[in-house]
Parts: structure tokens; sequence; C-alpha cells
């Protein structure tokens, strides 16, 4: 077992071949993590951690750590990355964006841009948006027929076994956030002019498939969480608890992953720099 | 003119066509900074504006940065990462970290690499090392013949002028240590355990052949520095000074090149969130 969750938040955790229920967990209940300050104070601490954890996972030099990042528009995959990984920052953290395919992408099955962003060992990196989008807007908008979106979820367990086989820890998160949180951060994209280039029509096409939406995630979640690649549904209606809970087992996984500088084949006194 | 350099710095930038001496550039002559708190205090404010310029930038959508950083061993192109760029973070910054070529890059030009890691429009892009390694080590430990190292300044030049019409603006900066602090900087990570795989011995190698460094990059500077692209050449015996010359240019330029958010073709009422 390579990634790990501290046990007041096992609960966010799929278990593998439950009927799990998307509904169960409340997008605003975070009593679990103590009061806000408490809370922003693990983060705080946490982050740091997770830098120098990083530092060493970078001088191993022979795994990585591939954090997904899924949820509907405005649930916070952007504030997460920030949030919780610039104290380690550009040079131990790369972030890929999946937004529409491109040709040259769509003229190869839908795995193949994902693999090619897989990262580096010693590196940390995040998906923000992922191959689940092909069981997800694919599923809700029919982009694909039905029996091939059927095939895909095994393809996509094979895919992360793969990787995880490999040496690439997966830690693969859903931000679960209220129709009315939505709402209300929709709104305000409207009400900010500097907001405004983050908002587009189709945000409102999908709010309308809101359901549509959370029962393509649930079945995602049911049919993807494998103990090799677990899934975690976050609370996300506050920012700072879904940086704290992510965060948290973030760091975690690297501390039961436990990378170590690595032993030199040499003395110090074997040198002399003159 | 895309790039810009506040006023106190200009002495650090290698005029185009000129004789250039990178003696003349003293590691440790920042007196123009005012003192180190002074110089710390302007960090803090120029990487936070950073990270809103950033923002700026990726709203526009239009054009890139990129920062290119070369020096020898320690001269502190992670450091300079670390410290200036970590405010922004992953989600606005990719790094690129130019190593011994691969077979595939080796089987084409040595641009090739290059070109496939420009940044794309509305991010910052670090090179970490970089096509100058084609002429700084390649030049003194003779990898290619001394014809074809001769073309390569003007095929650099080509390529960034390339860069540079097409939206990307480029900043070079040459990290300039003292050989004294070199060794200072190897010996400690001979003296301290956690930084004993940071060390290899052929960074005693190319110590030994300081001088010939030192030439080629002042070859490099002269011939490489353009309108478009000019080199500066930052004293970085102190590493709060480097982060400071390095992020006041970064600011500096970002505040020139003035990204805007985008003014979109609808109002905000044309739209209801239900």
């Amino acid at each position: 077992m390579t990634h790990s969750c501290p046990k007041h938040f096992k609960h966010l955790v799929v278990e593998p071949g439950t009927k799990f229920k998307l509904g169960d967990i409340e997008p605003r209940e975070v009593s679990f993590l103590g009061d806000e300050d408490k809370a922003r104070a693990r983060l705080a601490e946490d982050i740091v951690e997770i830098d120098k954890l990083q530092d060493r996972l970078y001088a191993e030099g022979k795994r990585a750590l591939l954090v997904i990042l899924q949820g509907t528009d405005t649930s916070g995959k952007d504030g997460t990355i920030r949030g919780v990984f610039n104290t380690t920052g550009p040079l131990g953290v790369s972030v890929t964006a999946f937004k529409k395919p491109s040709e040259e992408e769509l003229a190869h099955d839908y795995l193949w841009r994902v693999h090619l962003a897989a990262p580096r060992r010693g590196t940390i990196g995040i998906f923000n948006r992922s191959h689940y989008e092909d069981v997800l807007v694919a599923r809700v908008r029919k982009l694909a027929p039905k029996d091939v979106i059927e095939e895909r979820y095994e393809q996509i367990n094979a895919f992360e076994k793969l990787l995880v086989d490999n040496g690439t820890v997966i830690l693969k998160f859903m931000l679960h956030i209220s129709r009315k949180e939505q709402g209300e951060r929709l709104q305000e994209r409207l009400d900010n002019p500097d907001k405004h280039w983050k908002f587009n029509a189709g945000d409102l096409e999908d709010r309308a498939l809101w359901d549509d939406f959370q029962d393509a995630y649930q079945t995602a979640l049911r049919r993807c969480s494998t103990a090799v690649a677990p899934w975690h549904v976050v609370p996300a209606d506050r920012k700072w608890a879904r940086n704290c809970i992510i965060a948290a087992i973030v760091r975690d996984t690297l501390e039961t992953m436990d990378p170590a500088y690595p032993k030199m084949p040499w003395k110090p006194s074997d040198f002399k720099v003159d």
C-alpha cells in the first residue's frame, strides 16, 4: 500500500467495490477538522512538510506522485494547486491542464495524451482535470457510444495500475461542492469584471445537467476507486477545509512513501575543493 | 521593445554589439540595491506583483514570458526559481531542466528539444540551463567541431527572434558567482550528507576549467545579447541580491508588457445563474 490517509479522513476514501453514494458526503460538513483556525494552522505546517518531502523524493529519484484533481466548474482545482503546492513550487511540481483534445490527441486513444503527461520520477505531477473527463463529460454529453464508455472504466484501472506498478503513487481527489455554492461562485465571476474571462456560457449548460454529472461522478468513483489508486471525495464548499484535507492526505502519503536521500558510493574526503 | 529593466540595474544588461567584459561585473558588488533589508522588502513586494501580472497574462492568453537561467554549478538556478517564482506557483510557471540530451534529442538538431519546451501563451516558462549549453560546455569540452559551434550563435539569435516575433518575451540571466563562492558552496555539499546527491565529480572537473568557462560565457553574452533578447549578468554571490535583481527585472518586464484582462463580447446581465 503506497497511498495513505490520516485516520480522521478515512470516511472520505471511496472504499473499492462498495455501493458508495456521493450524496452521503456533505460539501459543508467538515467538523472532523476542528475549527477553522486549527485547520489553517495544520495546513500551514503540512505544506512546508510536503516541500521537504518532495526534496527527498527528487533526491531519491525513483518514484513520482501523481495528484488528480476533478470537480465541476468552480470547484476549486486552481485554488487547490495554489493553496497546497505553491510552497513546493514549480521546481518540484508540474501541472497539466487537460482541455478539449487537439486533432493530434483525438487521432490517438484517449489515454495517449495522459500517459505523455505522467510525472517524471522525483516530481509531483498534478492533473487539472484528467482522463476522467472521458467518463464524465463524455458520458453526460454522449461524446462517445455508451458501450465504448463502459469499457473505459476497466481501461483506466489498468492504466493507473501500470503507473503504480512502475513507481508512481496516485492520489485522486474529487472536489465536491454543492449546487448552491457553485451558483454563488459563478455569480461572482459575472459580478467581478476581472473574472469575466473565467466565465463561459457552457458552464451554465453543464450546471443545467447537474444531476447527470453527479451520477456520472458517482459511477466513476465506484468503478475506479481501487486498492492501488483510491478516490477521495473532498467536501469543498469551504476553501480552507478543502486545502487542509488535501494537504494532509498528500503529506501522509509522502511520509508513507518515505523517500530517502541516496547514499553515495564515495566519502566526502575523496574530494578536495581547491 | 518588450523587455524592460529598472534603471538602477541598467549596468547589468549586456549592450548588444559591444566588447562586454564579464570581469567588469563583480559578483559581490550589489550596493546599488541599498542594504539587505531594503532589498528583501523589495523582493517580497515584487514576487506578489509578478503573481498578479501572470494572472493577467494568462487571462489575456496571447503572450508568454520565457526566463532563461544560466550559470556554473552552484550558481543558484534552483534557488532563484524558488525565491522568485514560488509565489506565482506551478499553475502559472513551468520549469524545464535541460540535462544531457537523450538519444532521441541527439537525433535532432540541438534546438529541437528547446523549441518543444517553449512556454504556452499565458504562462511563464523557465529554462534551468538551456540551448546555451550548446555553446558553453560544448565549446569548452569540445563536444562539437569549432566551426559548428561558431554557427550556433547566429542560429540561436534567429531562433530567439522567432519566439519574440511570435509573442514570447525572453529574459536571459547569467548567475555570476565568484570562484571562491563556488568553492564554498561545493564544500557545503560535501559537508552536509543531505546534499551529497547534489555533488558529482564532474563539478570539480568543470571547476578546473573555470577560466575556459568564463571565456565561453563572455563570448556567448557578447554574441547573443540582442535588442530583442538581451542578456543580464546578475551578481549572484549573495542569494538575496540575486533574487531581488531578477524579481525586479521580471516584474518590470511584465509591467511593460502590461497584459490586460480581456473584454468579453457579452454583458453579465445576459446570463442568469439559477
